[in-house]
């Protein structure tokens, strides 16, 4: 099944910028879409990165530099049913979450990203549009609903976790298998224990 | 199989109290408790409450005020295998995500939870001892490792759900389909969106 993978090629995670600077976080955006990437392929899916800018990775891309919404309602009605889709800021997939996700027998499947997002779509009707603004899995629902087909939700704290904040990086250095845990610790990001949940540190330099 | 269920009977989630009182977290740590019991049960399991004080709940109760570490480790040593535990504090949790974390062959079986915890795990040897300061995930993993034994991960976001922060609740009023997700409606908790993940907010009242 073709998998659309947004991606954004401007001014990537901006809210991660007290830990990491620009062209960090440019890098750590790259690394993050080769774990989709790689998650992707691995459950024997064909990804498309779907960019707001040229992007030069080793996948088919799409440039459209429109909002969200209407690039992927564009992209998912030139494609065959099923079809799939999943942010390029989840780190933590893997082959057996997408393998989960596609696995629901539903018109639509969602998974919900922290925060009311939703961070992966399987659809298998025509039916149905995509909704990116506001708290995107309560409109999702809605959009089924309105469209009278049913959506149903995989249960995975791995496609639930997209990368926005710092904290988030703690889950990745936790959970991660791939090139962006890789690139963060490389980076020098390392996990600190607060009086609460953990958060991620940095080192001033990467060596010893 | 006989699933323990911790619970803090004295002054639960006090990271919430810039939106709810000294008695409304207590009624919503219950309300939790009573979503986490449901959820085993549901499963076909028998929740044993383990509390740090006298508790009535519809349940057999332990009361035991060490730290969690201590009694959790007595609790099993006490018990059958294979044996199990979900944190109180996990309203997300249902049947199905209990039945997943259970159908996982492995000698010890974690589910994270966001920021380093865990909030589910079962146990089918005598060798594993619970390790809950610190980064618990990680420390539970190394101790498996060190007593010979294979840990397996659950993917789960309802499991990986504990409720600390205010912005917990968002999730709950999302995702939660009991107890807990009832009482924060009925309570005038909802949801605000801001710029970023949506958050909590609370009404003055609940009426007109």
């Amino acid at each position: 099944m073709r998998f659309f993978v947004p991606f954004d090629a401007r001014d990537p995670k901006t809210r991660l910028d007290s830990i990491l600077d620009d062209d960090e976080r440019r890098e750590f955006a790259r690394a993050m879409l080769a774990d989709v990437l790689a998650a992707v392929r691995g459950a024997d899916h064909e990804p498309t990165v779907l960019a707001t800018g040229p992007t030069e990775v080793d996948a088919p891309v799409i440039v459209d530099d429109r909002p969200l919404t209407p690039a992927v309602d564009d992209a998912f009605a030139d494609s065959d049913r099923p079809v799939g889709l999943v942010v390029a800021d989840c780190p933590l997939a893997t082959p057996a979450a997408v393998d989960r996700l596609v696995a629901v027998d539903a018109a639509v499947t969602l998974a919900p990203g922290l925060g009311g997002g939703t961070n992966a779509i399987v659809a298998r009707t025509d039916e149905f549009r995509v909704d990116f603004h506001g708290v995107s899995i309560r409109d999702h629902r809605d959009r089924a609903r309105a469209a009278g087909v049913d959506a149903a939700t995989v249960d995975s704290f791995r496609l639930a976790l997209d990368v926005d904040e710092p904290a988030d990086l703690a889950e990745v250095l936790l959970h991660g298998e791939g090139t962006a845990a890789r690139w963060l610790r490389e980076a020098g990001v390392d996990l600190a224990v607060t009086d609460g949940r953990v958060e991620p540190t940095r080192r001033g330099e990467t060596g010893e």
